[in-house]
């Protein structure tokens, strides 16, 4: 069976800082018109830190959509410099966000985070060895964070009591918990 | 620390089908202003169905946002009348998307899919005893779906060509493998 669907016009509804959105008129495979919604997003890296006593390196931060703090691991978006190499996010986000560097970088996943209507691909990282960075790269001005350190036993109280409750975080957490 | 943003105003960009696009302006815990994109989203599930032959039944189906073709679990959006009770979307998606019902279904996790700039939840449920419905729901006249059975060994294989490539189908099957 061809799923193919075939674009026939793109609307650009909204293009922000963090957001792009089109609005894509498509042909489906019986002939028949549809509308599509779709987030244009540049893509974004989370970053597993472990530390040397075996603590999970998160971050406490505001989140405006949902209205909550939450703890979630170290993650940005790419910016238009790095599209090529999300490695270069990995390192510049654990050093804005963390103060740490790390000697080596695996890539331990890549997805889709919400493939109904966005692009935004996700790049997970472990990050071994860490070490204080040598020379801390700016923060953005609009973010407000907190460096937290938890042991398995306080992620998984974290996780009961609501402030760990990302995707991309609890998918770091099981990584984790493979790793052991 | 106080993280809290105040909502100062809310600009309403985009209303549709799926998406609903807010540009909010917020006051910082620093007194500076800051505006804020939110894509307001329903929520939606994930069901996690293993037959009695121990594969898990995936959805092939074209995705806009991707321009490919993807395998996911059968998932779909809450709608209005079931805001208050996903277990119904559970249900309604498992009978839409592959004609099983099952004797129960439990919650293995919820979470949110990309907290930086959606307000989407997502809760996962685990499907046990899986049996042909009833009564078989109508399908969206704008889905065209394949319904796949796969095994662990194919599962891998799947994720390694990329055709499972989303956040919630990889957790699912994390799940399974840790409940096997």
């Amino acid at each position: 069976m061809d799923f193919k669907e075939k674009v026939l016009s793109i609307k650009n509804i909204f293009d922000g800082k963090v957001v792009h959105l089109d609005q894509e008129t498509v042909q489906l495979p019986d002939g028949n018109q549809a509308q599509r919604e779709i987030i244009r997003h540049p893509g974004a890296v989370g970053i597993i830190a472990i530390t040397d006593s075996n603590k999970i390196v998160l971050i406490r931060q505001w989140r405006a959509p949902l209205n909550q703090v939450t703890l979630e691991i170290p993650a940005g978006k790419i910016e238009l410099s790095e599209q090529d190499n999300p490695l270069l996010t990995a390192k510049r986000e654990l050093n804005e966000e963390t103060r740490f560097a790390a000697d080596d970088f695996e890539l331990v996943s890549k997805f889709y985070t919400s493939p109904g209507f966005a692009d935004e691909i996700m790049y997970l990282y472990h990050a071994v060895n860490l070490k204080a960075v040598k020379e801390e790269l700016p923060q953005d001005k609009d973010e407000f964070l907190e460096l937290v350190e938890l042991s398995p036993a306080e992620v998984q109280k974290a996780i009961e009591n609501g402030e760990i409750c990302d995707a991309k975080t609890l998918m770091a957490i099981m990584f984790w918990q493979m790793m052991e």
